[in-house]
């Protein structure tokens, strides 16, 4: 077994457009998959308001349970972006002027676009690092265990790519995915069975229509590649004896 | 304006297999339009892991604060399906297999294939209203003000769509989008300007980049019908005295 520890992460997803069902988010996934990658496992995702009293709470349940939160979201210039200040006010953070980001601003845009408007970019909690914005410029900064990012996913995916080494994560999950044409009512027994049998290794079970056919996907996970391995072997051995075969993705 | 108060809901995301990134959500968006459709805003979406400390948890933390709560995911024949208990635990109802749903199972299924995990779907809370799945038959229910629902998209829509006539709602928020081909920081100062003089209408910008040119989607958000047409027109005239075209979307 590992020896490294779970390193765990929470995801804020800060936006009316979602709620308004204007837009599929798209970070949830991204950074399921890019935190894992570097040893860190997403345990929860919230999406909420652009409401400064659900932010601090969310920011407050989550930084305290977890060892990284994430936000995206309302760092923009515009008069809904109230992220950085509700992070500061959970943090008990002074909020000002950063001028470090101040200094990146006026020099990616022309003096004559440095707008009031655009320097409430670099308003951010006292003491926050900087995390570079390749994209579009403006920073996103982490504040202790708390990362937070623009929502606008490329611009996102570009500054956590350029970031994630900086994480300390423990071993990543993997997984194996067998997907079998059984209905899974009929596996579900056997399968218990071997959740309760092998130790650090979750099982997980998806069932689906496919051009009229029932099939399942079932899933191990587990950080440990010894135990994965004989999870996979199991759940092959347990998926032939009850005549299933394992059908291509 | 509206006498019909604002109707609220959560949605609590139960599932694994979102928060490792192998699936990519697809029931905030949908509930977030359906919700609405039927005047039922939807304020806060979680998503979870599969763990029964929290699914009572989070049940009991958005109940108690909105009017509706849907969960979707868990309600399955596997191991892994632990919602049903978690509702009842958290409601501090007797958990125990409901004789309707039993009734449908049986009728649905050939005798040999009733297995007793296929019937764990007819295990739910004391009291449940059952909800017809005219998929795969295997009901969702409500307890109080709390709908369970299955993770699969189809069979979730499928569901809801036949049931959402029963939420008691308000009136829906509508919107008008106008995507303009000006960066958000040009017009953060005038937006925040018409943010404060139009009560009841919610504005909204997202900044995109669509093939090396730099947009704006503005949208402003009313269920006040007179207050969303005044609101549109004064983003056309906001538009307008900043040099600014509407796009094509």
């Amino acid at each position: 077994m590992s020896e490294k520890p779970t390193v765990t992460a929470a995801l804020i997803v800060i936006g009316n457009e979602v709620l308004s069902g204007r837009t599929q988010d798209a970070n949830v996934q991204f950074l399921a998959v890019g935190l894992n990658n570097v040893g860190v496992r997403l345990m929860e995702a919230r999406v909420i308001a652009d409401v400064e009293d659900e932010i601090v709470q969310a920011i407050n349940a989550l930084r305290a349970k977890y060892d990284y939160v994430f936000t995206t979201g309302g760092i923009g210039p515009t008069h809904d972006d109230i992220t950085s200040g509700a992070v500061a006010k959970a943090m008990g953070r002074e909020f000002g002027r950063n001028a470090e980001a101040e200094a990146i601003l006026r020099d990616h845009y022309r003096p004559q676009d440095v707008t009031e408007a655009r320097l409430r970019m670099a308003d951010m909690a006292e003491g926050a690092e900087l995390i570079d914005n390749p994209v579009s410029r403006a920073p996103g900064y982490r504040v202790e265990n708390v990362i937070v990012m623009p929502g606008v996913p490329r611009i996102m995916q570009a500054m956590f790519d350029g970031y994630k080494h900086n994480l300390v994560g423990g071993e990543p999950m993997q997984s194996v995915t067998i997907t079998v044409a059984l209905p899974e009512g009929v596996m579900a027994a056997p399968l218990g069975q071997l959740q309760q049998d092998h130790d650090g290794v979750e099982f997980g079970s998806y069932p689906f229509v496919r051009h009229g056919q029932v099939g399942t996907c079932l899933v191990a996970r587990s950080a440990d590649e010894g135990a994965l391995d004989a999870a996979a072997d199991a759940l092959r051995a347990m998926i032939g004896e009850l005549g299933g075969q394992p059908m291509e993705d």
